[in-house]
């Protein structure tokens, strides 16, 4: 039998063809019966989708008559059983905790496939699924998890909203093929997840609430918090405390500013550090084929968070500084300087230093700004699916260490020579930038210790398979095609 | 016969594999041959586009010599008798208008599917459509619908630029099968759009100018010249009018951007009130299952497009304010502050109430835009597809109100205590914050009721499925996963 | 024999079904025996992939007991030899250096396909490709080109994240068919690519850097460098040469603020000249089927690119604009100024030409950043894919020229009547605001001439087909729908 897309797809003309078309005027000849159990919002959004895409429609229901007038006219309402005998394919859209009152309906359902489309009510770690509750009643039925991560409304507007994955699974790969079609033909894109024992992981999947942006949050907010108590400290009540000067007013503003760009560093400083873990560990082991530490797996794999949480302080930082001018505050102290200089008969107030100071670092802060923006745009999906693996890795690698350097580089004018003046150790702790410093420096100086010509070659050499106890000289080192290589770079 | 997809992909080696690969290099052996009548540009790419995807292709033309250069070598040209005899698939690319030209080719079209892929000259809101005009001609072959959303262009460079998505619609769903097929195979995603009756809909398509845009555009046009003259009259004409001042030179900046705040807070109030009119009206019937009235259904499926229009004049707004320093009548106005504050001999100007109030309401401002921002980038289709039903919700339900929430304080931090103060009622005029904040605070106070635990209670069991007429006892609600629960409140 | 859609997606239950679901749970009855031949990282990933979309993988090892740790369990490993005579489809995952060390396996790979995933070490411009070198060694299979643009990483977490396309090329259609199918079943979506011609660019494609941005980025950089030369010269050198002032604190801020809109506008403008410039054409030579010449191809092509560098610039101007009254430069300025106006006693320094002109500038040039924001965001590409042709035409080609026009208008109000003060010719040199409005200005005027309604009229004409010489009078204009008419406006 020759390979299935390489038969005509359409029938030559001629005799059948007619009196095909009349019939196909209700729904596809020889086409599966779906049937639907249960009458909820799900069901009638699914029984109105799969009369739309060409199917015949039973839904099955205790009380046929009261549902009648919510679904749509195509689809045939019966009580469960008929529903049951008559349908190839049975959606069983029940609450869970019910699927026992379809015991009634073994025999009919024996031998057809049953998609489970359940959610439980709250995340549940333990198991067992609800899918594999089904399948262990239906023994002799082929359970298919899937379709709980699309809502009612996303099955009526049609998948143009909202997201069309539906992730499906099963025990049985010829019922999983026969969902996965049905799946396409309905206009979603199936993402097969396997065995039925990743039901568990399916049926959580809508309960999950940003689960790769947790770490990242909370390393956001905690390094927020750190530095805004600092800066508090130095910056509010140092001047309460040693001069009795109230600057409570700095607190919205001022404080949260110099908050934020310590943050959106340290934050960008920890995109580049684990990647050079990475690679000094393989450097020590002399091989690419030992497993990272777990933390350090979890952390690889969160660096675009943390790089979009950086940017978000970034972004927010450069918003803050632009308002400075505008304040009241700023207008307050500039019209008393201007009292000053006059009183005191100064014509020119320039320091030519503070005014190359800023210029810099005001500029190079621009630019850093701006990498980074680059950099959060090609985060985006549709944007990361448009380019190829080399030119991500020249961005998030590349243009990820200059933004990098550039961060560090506006710190470093910002702090010119004022990390060697006493007076800026306030209550003996250091400026803010002395700390911020610290990794991203690291993080530097270490990608520089890679760009030495012997480890890079080494690790080069690592990256393509190379070990050190080469016991089995023989060997070519086939098949190592654009692997894993760069994956820590990025 | 076991299901397509469960067969081998690929016939073991052998015998008669070589002899195929020989066949194979013209075009696939058994497939369909592709029948296209007319020759212009879109004649041309679709042929270039199907030969490319492995089909046998013939083109019909009234001078098959003529159009001979202009087609790709491997189709075959002909006269349109030979091409509607020899193709199993046939697309009718030829102005509607000349439909009536080819009812010659009648019997050697008949059985076939015929792929109408025409468009109006404007749009056609009565019908017949074309493809309807077409299905008339020929009642012996399959008329289906489709590929006139796809220009020729996209035809030519492939789908990898520009909308991939082809809408399909046939009363015969054999032929639509086989037009999906196809599709699919020359890198396009089927859209099923259902029966003939929709071939209206598909080619009026093309003529749609963001139909979804038109009511929030409006709103915000109207709310912009609206809180325009409103400001004009009292920051520019009343000063001119009373005191002979003439401040004109505020209309393109300062009214502006006191007006722009305003459209924003007033569309983003108008994002969430339609839910909640939803929620108090399922309160008042007790059940979920009435139709909302159309105007709030047109409403609720606007939001987004609201939110968007928000965004831009908050976005606007902060431009414009920040840029409000740099202007020369800002510098003006601070020099002559500067000249008085020194004829006066105050040494200290600062006013700490003006201090805070500012300080507090740039902050909270910044909160509320940084929030918006979020939502804007989430209603991106590409990240709005990676983020299940639950983080959705989260961000555009709570994130949302948290942003209406700060907008409000931002607005009311701004006001601070001058409602009160009665010059601030030029011509009788109250304030424009006063008139803003007048439908954010219902939206707010609105969703707290909603907090109420009774109310709460209520709502979640009606959207449950719960009805005040309980006659049916024995019922459980069965089928309820996953409905529309939370529709009303994203 | 039916349409393959036609058929029951599921046979219905019975005796048969139980038995089936027995066997099913190893893999698929029936579904070909997959062979990887090679060690390597990609191959480990592809055998995981493989596994988990339910095929039966057997690896083909030279050291089949040492590789056996790393391959997923259901995966079996054993020698190349056993591996190739077992498969139905065979991928080559070994170095194409290596390619040779495979010829012993000749007669087991008779007849069946190889998918060749290899890349090359660097660009290769000449071929020929590895596939070809295949195909040479193994004249009896049939060799299917693929899978070398996706890593083992995207293999390993599935086609979530990252680029979903596959693109393949072979000459026989049945072997790339199977290819596709199993893509599909992967989760890859499948991009035909034609003959195994195509092989060598398939190859290429990992190796290309942002191809389409070289023109733009070049374009950019040249300009931005001719103007900081230029603004330079008149705005740092003039006044130190001249004046001996010095004001070399310009150079990070100031200088780049004046040069970045320069290139900006400059950067519009050559968006919207080839447009014209292919019209021109049209026009004179009274026909659309003259090809344009390679320039104005390449030029029409890489719009979006020239837009999108634009709109950066554009965007880097404002935040640059926005930290200007933020800089120690411009508070000593101010505070100079306040000591000056005291000393003088002016009361008022008031200029109301100055006011009015910058508010105006102001007011336009954030309009035109609005305007091209909104351009920017539907240029990312799902957005892009969620507009039909007009919608697209209409915000690419009208809001577009309203952006260049409202840019223009910007640097006009900017320039005011100070192209025509003599003390602007710094070394002769005219202001900077006069060299930047001429190619806007060209392509304004030039827009406006195809808007005469002699022009226009002749112009749709053309674009519908109409040419000069119609010595075929009787040839209706068929076909002629969604064709190019208006590619050349956008």
């Amino acid at each position: 039998m020759p390979d299935d897309m390489a038969r005509p797809l359409v029938r030559g003309g001629g005799e059948g063809g007619a009196s095909r078309h009349l019939e196909a005027l209700m729904s596809e000849p020889g086409a599966p019966v779906i049937g639907i159990l249960g009458t909820g919002d799900f069901s009638r959004s699914l029984a109105r989708r799969l009369v739309a895409s060409g199917y015949h429609v039973v839904v099955g229901s205790r009380t046929p008559k009261r549902s009648l007038a919510r679904f749509p006219e195509d689809a045939e309402l019966t009580s469960q059983m008929e529903a049951a005998t008559q349908a190839d394919l049975v959606f069983v859209a029940v609450f869970p905790e019910h699927h026992s009152t379809l015991l009634q309906l073994k025999p009919a359902l024996a031998g057809k496939t049953l998609v489970d489309v359940s959610n439980g009510l709250q995340i549940n770690r333990d198991g067992p699924s609800n899918a594999h509750q089904l399948a262990d009643l239906f023994p002799e039925s082929f359970v298919v998890k899937g379709f709980n991560t699309i809502s009612a409304w996303n099955l009526q507007v049609g998948p143009r909203d909202g997201s069309r994955q539906v992730f499906l699974c099963s025990d049985n790969p010829i019922a999983k093929n026969s969902v996965t079609q049905l799946c396409r033909r309905m206009g979603f894109v199936p993402v097969d997840m396997g065995r039925l024992s990743s039901s568990l992981e399916i049926e959580n999947l809508p309960f999950y609430l940003f689960p790769s942006w947790h770490l990242p949050v909370l390393c956001t907010l905690s390094l927020f918090i750190f530095f805004y108590l600092y800066n508090f400290l130095r910056d509010v009540l140092h001047p309460f405390v040693k001069g009795g000067k109230s600057a409570f007013y700095k607190m919205p503003i001022e404080t949260v500013n110099v908050t934020l760009p310590s943050v959106a560093l340290v934050m960008l400083a920890l995109v580049y550090l684990p990647g050079l873990c990475a690679a000094f560990l393989q450097l020590r082991w002399c091989t690419k084929y030992n497993r990272f530490p777990s933390w350090l797996d979890r952390w690889l794999t969160r660096r675009k968070q943390f790089g979009l949480c950086s940017f978000l302080c970034a972004a927010l930082h450069a918003v803050y500084s632009l308002c400075l001018p505008m304040r009241k505050s700023a207008r307050y102290k500039l019209l008393n300087a201007a009292f000053k200089q006059v009183k005191a008969g100064v014509e020119d107030s320039w320091v030519d230093e503070d005014v190359w100071r800023m210029e810099l670092y005001l500029s190079v802060g621009i630019m850093a700004l701006g990498l980074l923006s680059l950099l959060a745009v090609t985060s985006l999906p549709s944007v990361a699916n448009a380019v190829n693996w080399r030119e991500f890795t020249f961005i998030q690698s590349s243009l990820g260490y200059c933004a990098l350097f550039m961060a560090t580089l506006h710190v470093l004018l910002f702090g010119w020579n004022r990390a060697f003046s006493p007076d800026q150790y306030r209550f003996l702790l250091p400026p803010t930038f002395v700390l911020v410093l610290i990794l991203p420096l690291v993080a530097l100086l270490g990608r520089l210790a890679l760009f030495l010509p012997c480890v890079a070659l080494r690790l080069r050499q690592i990256r393509r398979g190379w070990e050190r106890r080469q016991h089995v000289h023989f060997t070519p080192r086939d098949g190592d095609c654009n692997g894993l290589e760069d994956v820590s770079d990025v």
